[in-house]
């Protein structure tokens, strides 16, 4: 309840900041994902879907007021990515998925469309929030990207405070990885190929924005796989596969089966497709997840250019999306 | 001495398989190279030139070879690849740079034109041939990436034995940490900002490979950069920056500052602009070259198309690379 009162003041601010804002030349505009999967109706309680919408619009305003008040399109990304990793809702930050170890280990990237500079971390384990850490690397560090305990020292070098462990603990994500063993042993037992679990995999997190300036950025963070081991990453913090910004052609953030994202490199060929191809923002982003479709993945794609156009394509049940539309309202959409 | 009797043998065998390969429809090629750099005649010794030629020479015939016995693309960029990752020569397996604390970390990729299947392997210690075990992750898991200690626990699952930390130790390459550091020191006593070091950086190898059954293949290996700190990771294992293979457009691997090559997504950018674009290779590999140089950054790229057609582009002084050229002769070339 007082969550919903707190989302009224923000839309009602967000509204108030817009009718000022509206006089300069630019649009601005913002798109936010919480992942893509089996997101059916019949799944998830009304209080579930209404906590989902209620977090969904806080960090889509939490980035659009950072726009209305003249806030690039990088601290929109940032502003809005941290509140779906503060919330355990979603497979980012606070409500990372487990490990095959019972750990947590996190990926994140963010890129300037500007001036194509990108940070991006991979299997940290002790940060709060990937994407400010994957930020610092892109305008604090000489390199794109780091990894491991290695990222952590740079964050510490920085002044950013590690969380323990014990931050990413949530009861759901823990009975989750319980529930893929158990599949797993049952596969194993059966002797049969592992078949894909029925598990939520695709609570990976992003944001498209563009600022005043006419400047795009866009950013991915995720927990990654549920039971995942050997260190495997995969698209979220990978430049051209999870995220890329040009203003040339567009921003894009992705969500889904990593491997076939960077397989297909989608958000890097998303722009391709519109910078080279001459395609619209839906035909590039409807090509690139019909060629991830074609290699047996799923997921989804979000994608804004510099007027302010916008896509969002997805081969899935469901995706958590959310976006402004041209009347400055906040639009919530989970099903097809 | 006997390293050049080999050669001859190698060479002359490659000829003879070459006449009879030839009644088949399709043409075979190869390309590799040994990374981009300030590579003037002026520092190399005429000793070191022969080295460097004689180790190409052996590791492109070795993927020729391969080719020539009607093996396919996949097998040519990991023989050739292994030959060079063997040798202390380049910056990649046993002559990878040392990190700032002393340690090796290796990264590699791989990708099937035909399938788009990818492996990569990113902050290996242990592994002697990092492109071999990310072939291992493209084919043996469902993962494309793996990194650190889980890449080498599956790596061991599979049977691939670990090497000690001392089989990477090389004189030269510890040097180099030595005045990567000194250099380190003497900016900070200076209080002026890093400047680049002139430290050779770019000794990552590469190949693309296209076989008769028409399917291209690219992969690539490296050490990364000298005095490398945070887990810091570059464009060598990345999917569309150091590696991209995709028969509808061509086959790409790069070498370079990594950081400019992921901004870009050199390999991938290159394999769009052919697609979409209509570019020829020469165009899209100098189109993706300028691009890096207005960032700022310098390195190479090689590209071959399942026609056997090739491009060589790179804005550094020199590149150690070959080809087989249209009548099966080798050609080595390090400068402009």
């Amino acid at each position: 309840m007082i969550n919903k009162i707190l989302l009224l003041i923000v839309i009602a601010i967000g509204s108030f900041i817009n009718s000022s804002a509206q006089e300069t030349d630019h649009r601005i505009a913002i798109i936010i994902h919480g992942g893509a999967g089996t997101i059916l109706k019949s799944n998830l309680s009304p209080e579930m879907e209404q906590r989902y919408r209620d977090t969904i619009t806080l960090a889509l305003m939490a980035g659009y007021n950072v726009l209305r008040n003249h806030g690039s399109s990088l601290d929109a990304v940032e502003a809005a990515i941290n509140v779906m990793e503060d919330s355990p809702l979603f497979n980012a930050g606070k409500g990372a998925v487990f490990t095959h170890e019972g750990t947590n280990e996190l990926d994140a990237s963010i890129m300037n469309g500007k001036t194509l500079s990108a940070g991006a971390v991979a299997a940290v384990k002790h940060i709060k929030n990937p994407i400010s850490l994957a930020r610092m690397v892109m305008e604090r560090s000489k390199h794109v990207m780091l990894t491991g305990d290695g990222a952590e020292a740079f964050a510490q070098q920085q002044g950013m405070q590690l969380v323990p462990q014990s931050y990413f603990y949530t009861e759901r994500r823990w009975q989750e990885l319980q529930r893929a063993k158990a599949e797993e042993r049952n596969d194993s037992l059966k002797n049969s190929v592992p078949k894909d679990s029925m598990i939520e995999k695709h609570g990976t997190v992003g944001c498209v924005a563009l600022d005043l300036n006419g400047n795009l950025a866009a950013g991915t963070s995720t927990g990654g796989l549920t039971n995942k081991r050997f260190g495997r990453i995969g698209d979220s913090p990978i430049i051209g596969a999870g995220t890329y910004a040009d203003n040339r052609s567009c921003a894009a953030s992705a969500t889904g089966d990593g491997e076939y994202f960077i397989r297909v490199g989608v958000t890097r060929d998303v722009a391709a497709m519109v910078e080279y191809g001459r395609m619209n923002l839906q035909q590039a982003a409807d090509s690139a997840m019909a060629k991830v479709n074609a290699l047996g993945g799923t997921g989804g794609v979000v994608v804004l250019n510099t007027k302010g156009q916008m896509a969002i394509s997805f081969n899935t049940e469901g995706m958590y999306r959310a976006y402004i539309d041209e009347n400055g309202k906040p639009v919530v959409l989970i099903y097809k």
